[in-house]
């Protein structure tokens, strides 16, 4: 029965019953977590082998045209390294830049550089400009819209669809408003909510007429091979369709091994037109001597080739598609029947994105924190950490074993009908 | 013979001996390398072990704390690293960061954090003042100064002396002129002169008076534990001595094991006083989740001990020891009895800062670049590459190997004799 048409007695006994069960798990005093996206322990022991890769004079450490990864020098990655990376974002040697272990690092860098500098030596640096603003889709991701606050940015929030974020107004602001200088995407099973851009909003990113000269797209690809099914989605390549256009120099583009290999231990990329890279490879020099070249080394010799590398996200998939299972289906049988969220299936990535009845998230945050299960804060899918509506919350199926999580996902159920029924009792403030 | 007091016949004579010896050299087509500060193979080879310190299910993963090094999280570094690299900066694990694998990119972001945020969320950012301008002991190193150009700061060259930089010079300057906002150091076995800051330098330091609330002092104590001979060179430390007058805000120390273990795979950390390193790691947290913890765990595994450190060092010192001899031997030989150059003999670190006669640095360094030996350029040592004596050379003897370096030690001299006379002469412009 929804819980929209229950009678007061009714939603009462609903609540009754809900609360009963919600106080025997509290009792048992656990201590679960869904808030962040990590892989689990089996995930990373899948990479184990890697660190023999490179251990001894047995394993060379030279890479392929004899650098000795040991010691200084290769700003923008060794040549294995660019040849394993290249293929998963489609792009060149030339247009690639491999980097050290963590792509929000680059990323933020990235920013660092327009606002010191400007995004290619000609533009005003941002820091020169009275005013920087930056769209976000969302919900998205908190860490992208985080850096974004720290450096004093004024976000936008725009709002997200089936597929992709909402173009008529990104074009829209983008064209009126010189002040816009960026725009977070994850254009590929998209963090929070899975989905993937279709090719027309990917064909309209690339059409982009900005009136800012300097406003350049962050597609953090992240999960672009992180598949969950046996027909994964498919995302066109924003780059090649913005060299159709000539707008090749308005696209940033990052990914990294950290839910491939080793979460913090893994390589980053970045890839972007040759004359974009060029630009940035004259500050990294001064920035750095090099990145960790052993340890681009040990993917590279572990993966053997990017078909080694898509093959081995088949195991992840094997570990936490069940997880991703154990969750959908504890909300199908225990939320769908009573109406009172809806949520996302996704085809790949590492979150369920999950819409309360509005006002519910906060409290339904708060009765799973006070049971033991952590998740994402309320709000921390959008800029400032504000729902407006206080709905979304994003569910992250992937580090605890599945019997905690089948644990967690019940009591999740449990604080979203009992926040729920306090919002039909009126009893939310 | 002092070349100075020979008469023309007897220069032209000299001249005419010293071309033949250089031009057989020539003749031979060598491709020497004795300009960065590059360890050399064997070096490199004393720390492959460390690579199979964490290689296996059978190695742990795991920081002493349970910390799955394999996984997010740990912001400032893994217990067991702080607890290797605390002792070698004389400090608490409070004060210290472990970070990834440059101290050169720690630096630039330290600075880059200044600019756009200011040193400590209080005073103003760097960014809004109308001026930064930087003190920079010279000769010095030539990606601190770099870094100091690239953005924008007005470079202040600073004389070295033996027992350290000019602290009359600047004490006064940086009591008189707010824009002044840091300097480098290189306080121990400094880059290139060798030479280590005395008690009194150092105590000077601590009790500077700058006007800039907001200047800092940049203390890259890159070869701190890098010594040459059974009596190395002591440093006092520096935010101890700061902490005794309250000024211990006012500096930043760095290192890394770049030239312990791996040069580029190293580990890279930083150290500031308690106050400091909250702000900085409230900064840090928005830039990344954390650095490579394996790598950290890998460097605690393989020297077990800050002890173990120490031991390894010796083993460095045993391979690199003999070849600053080779060069050194070859100066005292073929250059001291014509009293055309002075030159250091460092008990540390990478390098021998070598004086020509004034005006003969680029010509020396360019004979040698044709008979096929790279030497740092004439200049690097000093801000915007300018060697007002054009007299400095930097050689760096670590990396070729010892047949090598005689043979290039020997053509450096023959380039040195060769411009001397040529100036002697009065050819040279």
């Amino acid at each position: 029965m929804m819980l929209s048409e229950m009678s007061r007695d009714e939603l009462l006994k609903f609540k009754a019953d809900v609360q009963k069960d919600y106080d025997e798990f509290k009792a048992k005093g656990l201590t679960l977590n869904m808030a962040r996206g990590k892989p689990s322990s089996e995930q990373l022991d899948l990479a184990m082998k890697m660190l023999a890769a490179v251990n001894s004079f047995d394993a060379d450490y030279k890479a392929s045209d004899g650098t000795d990864c040991r010691n200084y020098g290769g700003l923008d990655g060794i040549v294995d390294a660019k040849n394993l990376f290249a293929p998963m974002l489609g792009v060149s040697n030339d247009e690639l830049i491999v980097c050290g272990n963590s792509s929000l690092n680059i990323m933020y860098d990235m920013i660092a550089r327009c606002i010191i500098f400007g995004v290619d030596g000609v533009q005003k640096p941002w820091k020169d400009c009275e005013k920087v603003k930056w769209l976000c889709p969302c919900p998205g991701y908190d860490r992208h819209f985080a850096i974004c606050e720290s450096f004093g940015f004024e976000l936008i929030p725009i709002p997200m669809h089936d597929d992709g974020p909402d173009m008529d107004m990104i074009e829209k602001l983008v064209a009126e408003d010189d002040a816009i200088k960026g725009i977070w995407c994850v254009p590929m099973y998209a963090n929070p909510t899975g989905i993937t851009y279709s090719d027309e909003v990917v064909r309209r990113f690339a059409n982009l007429k900005p009136k800012a000269k300097d406003f350049r797209i962050f597609w953090d690809n992240a999960y672009c091979i992180h598949h969950l099914t046996d027909t994964p989605d498919k995302l066109l390549n924003l780059l090649d369709e913005c060299k159709k256009v000539g707008s090749e120099d308005m696209v940033y583009m990052f990914a990294s091994t950290s839910k491939i290999t080793f979460a913090g231990g893994g390589i980053a990329v970045m890839a972007a037109s040759e004359k974009n890279v060029k630009y940035i490879k004259s500050l990294m020099t001064v920035q750095t001597i090099g990145y960790d070249k052993i340890n681009q080394l040990r993917h590279a010799k572990f993966f053997g080739s990017y078909e080694g590398l898509t093959e081995h996200m088949k195991k992840h998939r094997d570990i936490i598609a069940p997880r991703f299972k154990v969750v959908l289906d504890t909300l199908d049988k225990e939320i769908a029947p009573l109406g009172i969220a809806t949520w996302t299936k996704p085809n790949g990535g590492y979150f369920i994105s999950f819409d309360a009845m509005e006002g519910c998230a906060k409290r339904i945050v708060s009765l799973c924190k006070e049971a033991g299960v952590v998740l994402t804060g309320a709000g921390a899918t959008f800029p400032y950490g504000k729902d407006p509506k206080d709905s979304n919350i994003r569910i992250a199926p992937t580090f605890p074993p599945v019997d905690e999580l089948k644990l967690a996902a019940k009591l999740f159920t449990d604080a979203v009908k009992l926040a729920s029924a306090e919002k039909l009792l009126g009893e939310l403030n």
